[in-house]
């Protein structure tokens, strides 16, 4: 397989890295930075350092555009123009509608599928790259009607390859989602740093000490100016959306706080540990794994439709195939799911959608 | 040196382990709970399990009352009235002020001094005691006019002699502080868990996953039920008045992120990050020990103001000594200071008070 990293930081360099190590894949790469490109080939990220964009992409099955997210409209399209059927072209940023509105009804449309791996965001640099950098991960994919579903196949199965989980989402969701457990995190992070070190100049001389709570609930404060900076921009909405919702819940906290009602602050904090821990233990696929035959029409959408489905319900895939080749007006797409409940619920929710769904494994009703 | 434990859990027991283990002091220790005062005993943090809280106070010089915020009261009260002059009393409760306010005026207060060793929030009961719970951590501690100076400097030595860093704060600045830094962290955490449980209803079924920063930001989400409602109910105003100023700067993070000025956006983003480092790097007392002799009038309160000067000042008293005994007219008190500077400014503050100060040491002007 060839495969191509447009843009060579901690990201790209570690799906170089990954694709070369798991898959046996031969990377071409470029980035507009020369030096950034040579470390990228040094660290052995890159088979082929190319001198353009269009150079890199010679012959690729698959384009990941792995630069900051302001970049990635021209870099797709320029992507899109300079590969063909059978490419599948995709990206790692942290935001997803703007840049999949900004491509609908664009030439090869159906050729690209948004991605986000849940990594490394903390940290910059193709001298941090690493080929298990997206071991065990999240990796969110965008697909949407216009998507081919043997693009979506063979992007997942990459992934897979690379040591993440893929799991579909559509665009806004997935904004909505990051807005919710990651960009608001960034947020209140900050809000705290900004209020602590205020606090210092009217209680005493000097900044307050703090302690290990203080700690870990700032940690995310400041990181990354660059990134933080473009995902506050394309996500703004929906982050302000998320704060607005976070100033209600403190206002009501305010108030439970200043009423003295013992129990119901009681009640409000014992909340608040077992959300958390249904919170950690959400997404982990676990028990046996099962197969699950699907019948579908082919045509551009379904195979998007099934996986955005499973996204929703939090099914996680394991891994998936898709059967026969594009041409045929009928086919089969399998799927492997782990927990035979699991598999019971994906079979319902794939028969919801009008397909025929059979589970073979433990799993079989 | 004998000294007393009232309630003995994790902190009572780690107290107790610390002192025989560290001052090679003899404890005696008393809780309600007879199966937890039998296991304090087993794991070596009393020399002696009491019948009733008078036994346990029979001749010694320290007590520390380790129960649950709202018992302090009347476990104070009895504390003081079992034991004479020449014995101090304190407390380990995580706010300080309803306490301080509901003894003034009580006969012998000038013998409590609140106390708020910042170590093991999170975990709770004798079983996870340890001798080196204390070793580094800050331990508040809270005079006030009333306090004699000989048993402050008694306090100060015993708890420099536990490992930790004591370090003196009026009450109600203390309680401000740790609405600031530890309180609002704690709301923030229960905040972010239910908005993100809540998420789940309408997205998608199931609960959404979380990553890294969200695991982080919200780790003490829920923690330790009955102590929170104690700390939420004795210091509600001030966590509120702190929930209400981060809601403040919330709306002004949601304003400014639907602006979509980036420069004001990464500008804040970086505000924040040097905060964060600056809020960090406070509290580390470095560099070389210089002594600072202090002349004072030998009455009440002196030693309590001179230390709670330099404690807003956030000068970390290495040790202290205090000559001659309490019946002198006048006295001096010695303070052990880390850096130069520091203690030239130490000096400097003192004799804002009104005292003679002399350094001895590298710090010498």
């Amino acid at each position: 397989v060839r495969i191509a990293v447009l843009g060579v930081g901690l990201i790209g360099g570690s799906i170089g890295l990954a694709a070369r190590d798991r898959l046996g894949a031969t990377v071409s790469g470029f980035d507009p930075d020369a030096e950034n490109l040579e470390r990228a080939v040094r660290i052995g990220a890159l088979d082929h350092a190319a001198g353009s964009a269009a150079e890199a992409l010679e012959g690729v099955e698959a384009v990941f555009c792995a630069a900051p997210v302001r970049a990635l409209g021209d870099l797709v399209r320029g992507a899109l123009a300079d590969t063909g059927a059978g490419c599948v072209v995709s990206d790692v940023g942290s935001t997803k509608r703007e840049l999949s509105a900004s491509l609908a009804g664009h030439p090869g449309a159906g050729r690209f599928i948004g991605g986000h791996p849940i990594a490394g965001a903390e940290t910059a640099g193709v001298e941090h790259a690493r080929a298990d950098l997206f071991e065990g991960a999240r990796w969110y994919l965008t697909p949407n009607e216009q998507s081919e579903g043997t693009l979506y196949h063979a992007l997942q199965s990459t992934i897979a390859g690379l040591g993440a989980r893929p799991q579909a989402i559509d665009a806004d969701s997935h904004d909505r989602l990051m807005a919710t457990v990651s960009h608001l995190p960034h947020v209140i992070a900050n809000v705290l740093v900004g209020q602590a070190a205020a606090a210092s100049t009217e209680e005493s001389e000097g900044l307050p000490e703090v302690g290990p709570s203080f700690r870990d609930t700032t940690r995310v404060a400041g990181a990354n100016p660059a990134i933080w900076t473009d995902i506050f921009s394309s996500n703004g909405d929906a982050v302000a959306a998320e704060i607005d919702a976070a100033v209600e819940r403190l206002q009501q906290a305010s108030r439970l706080i200043r009423s003295g009602d013992r129990a119901a602050v009681a009640e409000w904090h014992r909340a608040a540990r077992d959300s958390r821990s249904a919170l950690l233990d959400a997404g982990g696929g676990e028990g046996p794994l099962n197969e699950i035959r699907v019948g579908i029409e082919n045509r551009p959408g379904t195979v998007a439709e099934i996986a955005l489905a499973l996204g929703r319900a939090r099914v996680n895939i394991e891994d998936m195939a898709l059967y026969p080749a594009t041409e045929a007006r009928t086919g089969a797409v399998t799927f492997w799911v782990s927990g035979n409940s699991e598999s019971q619920r994906a079979a319902e929710l794939v028969r919801g959608l009008g397909h025929t769904a059979t589970i073979i494994g433990p799993g079989a009703q």
